[in-house]
């Protein structure tokens, strides 16, 4: 090809780079035999093939042209957010609000959500709190857009350090126009399982008024209806007491807990000013999630196969995790000094090495996993600030459960040999 | 509720407003009666329902798991893009390209890839060309992300004025950090309906390189496929000679030729680097369109049924131009001083009405038309710069002709009470 003039890019493109786990993924690719844990992906065996193509069956034998395959509007289908307001207020039994469905804006997974959130709320060199580990998507995102994630001060078992905070806010206080906002996943958690205690998620819109700090809030719920057995207790801020005079948008999804590829997500906005701007950003971004999988999603949700999906995908992932779980147990892992708690729903175990050893992307024990054939995202990349290097996260959405116990091996053979 | 605080928006936020056809839509609402000629959906009636459907159920039918209802990648389904690729090749033989499929970005309609150029190359106070009359959502878009719309000096038929243009384009040269694309809709135009000229397209490659500003060049597609009887003679700015040094990125759409709810556009980039960082940049949108809805999409076109759907659309387009178009003829616009061009293809008709008449949405024109049952978007809109007031534009895409008729009648009538 010809020479090719350099582009005058924006600062936005010349930030834009390919997301950290990009060149793992492809070094795995030399190797057929690898099993990876590291893909956020849902299990492919259980989506739910059948209910969607009854639910295109059902919509084309509907009376009247197919209004389906037409555009729809930028906030989303009424219909499909009617079912997720009614799924919500079953959630959230107190929400205090008589037509949640025209709060919701339906978008392309939650991702969209997020990043809709943070385009309108930050510009470049502005400051948003994020959960310790948090979801390292977001944490790409927001290096993209040019914005500085800081970590809130959370220990390994998720518990804020109160007066660390109440310091970090303070100095936050003498230059309140920095700090956007709050942002936390609170229900089993991508990346570390854990959700986020009630009294953790009070006593942080506590601090934050407690200084004037009413930034909007961003809570992350991607993973609230994947619990295993029963769903974590805590209400989210849409009905806690302290965050009700802060903006808050309640980020949701239909990809994780029905189908990944529908790439339908919504999200709950409390304020009618940032909502109206949010649906505005999108309509430059697309104007509208697809419509079509908009009304399949809509129609699978109205016709009860959606409840019945989540009760096999919870018994599914629950024994998919206790595969990997008691895997890692049985090999030995925990012997070598490293620790993990067991989750209540999800996908993901988050495992600490002995703090010595380095499990990063670059270092000697990533590559020798991927030379015996296992693969895993370094926990690293899921930490704002500064980020210890002996932490991995594991997915068991992908693979079966003997895989799952066939990967655990092969990382126990590794994790002895680095012993 | 309470009180809610004022939000820190950035300034995109801050920016972010409804688009400036929604007011019209609303007051349209409180006339149930209403013809609206003003949105640019397609026709619902002859949308592929039968051929979606048929292809979820063969996507249902093949052994094993379901993968087109797992995630896909961020640049988009590898069958989707090898059968646009191949589309892509039909239409423009001179290729270079040994694996177009490569250079493919698939996104959320082509609205979304006009969207990542733009963000990818300019910072607020940038500069784009526009066409002119240009894609109005294109131009709202641009305001929204801060950049500057500055017009081509194009005639009522399309024509490029060469010597104003050199003109504007030595300005530039004083300046060349400020001006970052180009961008045109050179086939059946929304809204002018017109295509741009083989011989104004290269003459502006000329000019450009003659005064060095090798920017990147974004050719809008959209309508391509949708001529009625031939194809439009022009080549594209991905084989014509003159623009062979400058960054392309050719954006075409599953949309309008086949169904507006899959949402499902896509774009070709010239430039490895770009394209890059085009994905990248999806990557933190959302990281891949509906892997669903390209999935169908990529069925439907493999077995044929695109082919036989754009040739029953472009009869009943044509059908439908007609009928609109005869009718305005028929009730006398065009001796009221009234004038158009018959499109070869496209959803548009582009009227020019007489100078002195005011035809904007704030107008008595615009009042009366909607109090007469008949809705139109004012052609002030789409101009960057000075906009003429005189301007409309009426699509017969989603009415039946019987109602493109009255509509019609509608509108002569009241345009003989403003004559």
């Amino acid at each position: 090809m010809s020479i090719q003039p350099s582009i005058p890019y924006s600062a936005l493109g010349l930030r834009a780079r390919p997301p950290a786990i990009s060149a793992l993924m492809s070094a795995a690719l030399e190797n057929p035999n690898l099993l990876s844990l590291a893909a956020g992906f849902t299990d492919t065996e259980t989506l739910p093939a059948t209910e969607f193509t009854a639910a295109a069956t059902r919509l084309a034998a509907r009376p009247g042209p197919p209004d389906w395959l037409q555009y729809g509007t930028t906030q989303g289908r009424v219909g499909l957010r009617q079912q997720l307001a009614e799924r919500l207020r079953q959630t959230e039994p107190a929400l205090p609000d008589q037509s949640p469905a025209e709060r919701i804006l339906v978008t392309n997974g939650s991702q969209q959500a997020l990043y809709l959130a943070i385009q309108t709320l930050c510009d470049p060199g502005d400051v948003v709190l994020v959960d310790r580990p948090t979801y390292f998507v977001l944490l790409e995102m927001l290096a993209a857009l040019g914005v500085v994630a800081e970590p809130l001060p959370q220990d390994d078992a998720g518990r804020l350090d109160l007066s660390t905070l109440e310091q970090q806010l303070a100095r936050h206080q003498v230059q309140p126009r920095r700090l956007k906002a709050v942002y936390f996943v609170s229900y089993y958690s991508n990346p570390s399982g854990r959700c986020l205690a009630e009294a953790d998620k009070c006593s942080l819109a506590r601090l934050l008024a407690e200084k004037n700090l009413y930034v909007p809030v961003i809570e992350d719920a991607a993973y609230r209806e994947l619990y295993f057995h029963e769903p974590y207790v805590a209400r989210s801020s849409l009905t806690l007491e302290p965050w009700k005079k802060f903006p808050r948008l309640y980020a949701g999804t239909l990809t994780k807990p029905l189908a990944s590829g529908a790439k339908v997500g919504w999200a709950y906005c409390t304020n009618d000013d940032w909502l109206a701007r949010l649906v505005a950003a999108k309509g430059s971004h697309d104007f509208g999630t697809s419509n079509y999988a908009q009304a399949l999603c809509e129609e699978v949700i109205r016709s009860g196969a959606f409840a019945t999906h989540l009760d096999r995908i919870r018994a599914s992932y629950y024994a998919k995790m206790r595969a990997l779980h008691d895997a890692f147990l049985s090999e030995g892992l925990r012997a070598l000094g490293w620790d993990w708690s067991e989750p209540g729903g999800g996908l993901y175990l988050w495992l600490r090495a002995p703090d010595k050893l380095d499990t990063g992307a670059d270092g000697a024990f990533c590559r020798t996993c991927l030379q015996e054939g296992v693969l895993y995202v370094p926990g690293e990349l899921c930490f704002a600030g500064i980020a210890p290097r002996n932490f991995i996260r594991v997915s068991y959405g992908v693979l079966a459960p003997a895989q799952l116990r066939e990967a655990a091996r092969r990382f126990v053979a590794v994790a002895k040999r680095f012993a």
